[in-house]
């Protein structure tokens, strides 16, 4: 019996793995669409989406599942909290990478124009945070865990510099105002996504110290 | 012990209902501030934001505390995981208020104009499904719960609409981009607190009937 339980996590583990992955690759073929302005990738992201819906539904099935009928305690009951909170996070990763893909389309059928926003950047810190924060779930490694709340100042910040200066574009070609919006609200999808990256990393200590860091700036700043 | 399990189930559900309140509140106040231009209320909300994420912690503690120590099953258990779910969800709508508060105050310090936005009435509209969304959940009533995914699609719709509006409007006249893109992103908020209330709606579906509603529009459209 406890050896099928420790089968069960690791099975949980894998599944939340599998869908870190779908949804790694919806937010890279969402920028990639938007960089080559290649609707393929974007309606990729579109098919894409229901399966990322469906591997939700069947992780927070298998968890539950789990709690009732091991009725775990202590380090495994927190595993599958975690892992519930986890699979919430990554499910709207997927919803902010399909907001990017629509907007993008959307932006294709725009003339392109040069704003002053450099999301191939924002991106990539994007993306390796995403990626990070499921590497320091798997290795339970709080130290990875915090880099990746230090990464996300950096996001904030740079969607800040992205904001400030669409605007300041915007005011000195109005004729940029359709693809100008769009692209804040892409930026804007890229930092929240890296919010949701933050709660996994957030989540990762919890786990692996026991400690709950949401809400304390004291301790994120250590 | 039985006894003593209903009244923490009992606990729970008045902790979420206080915490609902203080939510709901903040949305109220930082729509307020917006519209009467006062600082003072927006003030508010940002004071305000540490109850609430105080609240969170709280009773996630107190959830997860029942499932290591009560280890409940079938309705329980169902009851226990929504309450996670529906913690968080209360909790992102707090940080939605929050970016609307700080959004008034940079709108407060910008000369007024006359967007084409009507803000009160998406607020109406969206205060009411936050507050129908517990009560749906206190009385377990699916139907109410029902309502609310019909009154997100009118909220997408209002949000469609002043983001269309508002490009017109800073076309027409550039002078309102500052003012512009902070309205475009207010309704933005709105509209994310109307899906966290959606998403509660759902859980109250799942909770009333067993009936995992998310990501099947066929169901939502019943």
């Amino acid at each position: 019996m406890l050896r099928h339980f420790e089968e069960e996590l690791d099975e949980l583990r894998k599944c939340l793995l599998e869908m870190s992955g779908l949804v790694e690759l919806a937010i890279y073929r969402s920028v990639l669409s938007l960089m080559r302005r290649d609707e393929n990738q974007a309606q990729q992201v579109l098919e894409n989406e229901s399966r990322i819906n469906q591997m939700q539904i069947e992780i927070d099935d298998r968890a539950t599942r789990l709690l009732a009928l091991e009725q775990p305690v202590a380090k495994d009951l927190r595993f599958i909290t975690s892992a519930i909170r986890i699979n919430s996070d990554l499910e709207r990763m997927g919803d902010e990478a399909v907001n990017i893909a629509e907007r993008s389309l959307l932006l294709i059928s725009e003339l392109p124009c040069n704003a002053p926003v450099d999301i191939p950047h924002m991106a990539s810190v994007v993306e390796s945070m995403v990626r990070k924060s499921l590497d320091a779930f798997v290795r339970k490694d709080a130290e990875m865990a915090r880099g990746i709340l230090i990464s996300d100042d950096e996001v904030d910040e740079l969607w800040d510099t992205a904001r400030r200066e669409l605007v300041c574009f915007m005011q000195s070609d109005p004729g940029t105002i359709v693809q100008s919006v769009h692209l804040m609200f892409i930026a804007h999808c890229l930092e929240r996504i890296a919010d949701h990256a933050t709660n996994i990393a957030e989540d990762v200590i919890y786990l692996a110290e026991g400690v709950d860091v949401r809400h304390h700036s004291e301790v994120r700043e250590q």
